[in-house]
């Protein structure tokens, strides 16, 4: 049984599925296709065994934003990380697989890894299992082994991959003639007539020191920074922080461009049972299994008379419907909604950047913001008011800290609460509450077994995030963070 | 100066402006145009004077579900209302009319009535009060004096008023030659270039004498259970509640069918300066005045690229945003998203009706409920435990009450409550909390001069508005009420 070393990549800010993918909570961490996030269900597709290998734990790479997001998502997925790096800056993803690439090379220079996106869709773990112990001959022979899917349509958004000749019939590697980028519709119909074109599911297998050798023949640029970003790391509550000043010497680049386009005798092994990149809400449209009539439903979504429409509500208390549609994505969300047209898919980040530039929080900031503790989310907010509903992982504190400007009432709905406050300490369980006049200094934890939750209501004359002086923090935060 | 006595009817539930217009909450009430609601505007247009009249305070003809908002609504435009007739049941706008005319000719049977809708659009105060001022004598002289729109398009959703000669050009009163119903396209098109047919816009000005008549000569089994249901009727806190079951008697139809397509000649007067029915959301998109591309847009909603769409956000801190749309309709509200063809807005009501089918609260339930003290809304609901705002207006007083199932805690975020627990009073003022035990009898109102705001955190295993054991009521609410 070989050992492979997953590395997800979970990086990226997916704004095309805005409003429900958001910058401080994007679209690898929702539950976009069932109950579980993208990123769970790539990181437990990359645990266990499959014909011939077996995971171990995976190199895990993102943004400081997401450090704690991923690993709370990795702990309820009952898997352990062997390493989270955190990348200072988005710098695409030829920096992020050198690094992981290097990092675990220092381990062991022979170590196999399955490079992979974690906000795909691949239905079926089975056929993916299969593929991977397909090309662990020529991963292990040293090769650079991609993964391309048969496309079922003309398909304009993706980049392709041409074989040297047909797939193999068997499933196992066949040579890679070249990268396709994304195909007009013309080009994209020809390829499929012709047979030999996969779509590019950027998933790579290789050992680490393939990759790097490819990195030295092929970028050899990106090998000083991203090696000095990872030398002078600092480790962090178990987060190891890549240089920040090494890392933005690292060019901004994908590993298509930087190696995998350059590089000799790449293997590609066919992908069956189902694959998206999920780009777009046309994407998830599709990948969703509309009805005869074309029409997907979420949960509290009613469509009457619609045709060829995606309908999501994903506000709790939130019904939609849609009446006479044709091409129509529409999107709910607590405090944002999307309306576009099905052929306008990509243009969704326009509606994000017009956002962010008349100021609205809808832009960037989920309703939900998450934080290492937990998460909370404004239920009401008034003139000199807010009310926040505050769930605290068991375990988990917030910091010490005061406020200069709000006092707050805070009352358990479930769990148990330990409060500080002014030194004081107490237990506060469901049905109980406690005041925390201006100026306390007060803390709040979750001592039990079970999620806490507990409503806040704020009142002063400024009710903002910013009003906040942090004492003591269990998770090392920076003062804006 | 002649007196008029306003009758505005106020009792239609508007399903076809959902999730806008609910059943709890319809269209007349909300501010569909403008800050004010529809029936404000209406009560306020009706006030004051116009030449050669003034008008009294008005005649208010409702359901009893909506009996509060009414005064509620006429209190904070600073009207008092003469009289307000609670209808047991709709039965139509004949018996309606019928019983403002019986009930105003009691104290005079001369009384001159202008009998309107309170849901219509009217953009200009002066046209109208003008368009009334010319239509007094043919009223004065014992005539039914209505009212007519100069089409400025081949409108199909409208029935029309065929005038014997062509309008009056000095705005004065013309004979009807007959009412015209809904017609086709093509029926429509030939009465506008035809040039005397002018849309029906449903407001009569006649005395109370002249209706009876007419009804006694048109509708004569209308008679005698209206007339029986304001001898039965039973005043109650203001209110006079018709008789039941003399009033279920009454037919329910329009006083369109019933009397006025019958009687002998009618007046009409052309009516300038702007009306609309709202009827359904295309009339509200063609009221809100459309830019160059026909683009309607409330606050916080955006449009991208689209044409001839209409994209309201009725919730406070919700963003809307089109992309690539053309003829569509979308309504955001807190708890329920309408999109919709422009074509398919008299369908609204195909929506009502399945969530109806299937149960959602959404189908008839405003997300603010109105109360005679006030309203509430729930902010959140979960596993036992449920989150709510609550306004209470000045001088108001929630009735004193218990509950087997909930305790509660209130947190005062505006204004001073006075609250009564187990026969203990004390006065909580703003950021000031109090915990209400299950089963604790407990009051709560207002004694200042400012609205009181509250959220109230509700723990139990059920939550429900049910929940309530109640022993006084200042309201006379009746118990499931």
């Amino acid at each position: 049984m070989r050992s492979i070393t997953p590395v997800l990549l979970c990086g990226g800010a997916g704004e095309r599925l805005w409003p429900l993918s958001r910058q401080s909570f994007p679209k690898q961490f929702a539950p976009l296709t069932g109950t579980r996030s993208l990123f769970q269900q790539a990181a437990t597709r990359l645990a266990g065994t499959g014909p011939g290998h077996h995971y171990s734990a995976p190199l895990v790479i993102t943004a400081s934003d997401y450090r704690f997001i991923a690993t709370q998502q990795l702990a309820e997925a009952g898997i352990d990380p062997g390493a989270v790096l955190i990348e200072p800056e988005a710098r695409n993803t030829a920096p992020a697989v050198l690094a992981a690439a290097i990092h675990a090379s220092a381990a062991n220079p022979d170590a196999m890894l399955l490079i992979a996106p974690s906000d795909h869709a691949i239905g079926d773990r089975d056929a993916f299992a299969a593929a991977v112990g397909q090309g662990l001959a020529a991963a292990e022979a040293g090769r650079i082994v991609t993964f391309g899917v048969a496309p079922d349509r003309p398909e304009t958004g993706y980049g392709y991959l041409e074989l040297a000749g047909r797939p193999d019939a068997t499933g196992g590697a066949t040579d890679l003639r070249r990268f396709v980028e994304k195909p007009d519709a013309e080009t994209a119909g020809g390829m499929i007539e012709a047979g030999n074109f996969l779509w590019n599911a950027g998933i790579f297998l290789a050992s680490a020191r393939s990759l790097i050798d490819a990195f030295h023949a092929h970028a050899p640029n990106l090998v000083r920074p991203v090696s000095q970003a990872l030398a002078r790391a600092r480790p962090d509550l178990g987060f190891l922080r890549l240089d920040p000043a090494a890392w933005s010497d690292a060019e901004a680049i994908s590993v298509d461009y930087a190696v995998m386009e350059k590089v000799a005798g790449l293997a590609v092994v066919p992908l069956t049972g189902g694959w998206s990149d999920l780009g777009g809400w046309d994407a998830v449209w599709r990948e969703a299994g509309p009805d005869a009539r074309g029409v997907a439903l979420s949960d509290r979504a009613l469509a009457i008379d619609c045709h060829d429409s995606l309908l999501r509500s994903e506000a709790e208390g939130t019904e939609i419907v849609g009446i006479g549609l044709r091409d129509v994505i529409a999107i709910a969300m607590p405090d944002a909604v999307l309306v576009a047209d099905m052929s306008r898919a990509q243009d969704v980040r326009l509606a994000v950047e017009h956002l962010r530039g008349k100021g609205a929080a809808q832009a960037t900031d989920h309703p939900r913001d998450h934080r290492p503790w937990g998460w909370f989310e404004s239920l009401a907010i008034g003139d000199r008011f807010q009310v926040k509903r505050i769930l605290v992982h068991p375990g988990a504190a917030l910091s010490l800290q005061s406020h200069v400007h709000r006092s707050e009432h805070w009352v358990v709905v479930s769990g148990t609460a330990r409060v500080q406050i002014d030194g004081e300490e107490r237990l506060v369980s469901e049905n109980q509450s406690v005041y925390v006049p201006v100026g306390a200094r007060h803390r709040m934890e979750n001592p039990g077994k079970v999620p806490m939750i507990l409503i806040e209501v704020q009142t002063g004359p400024y009710v903002g995030e910013d009003d906040i002086v942090r004492y003591e923090d269990l998770y090392s935060r920076d003062p804006g963070e």
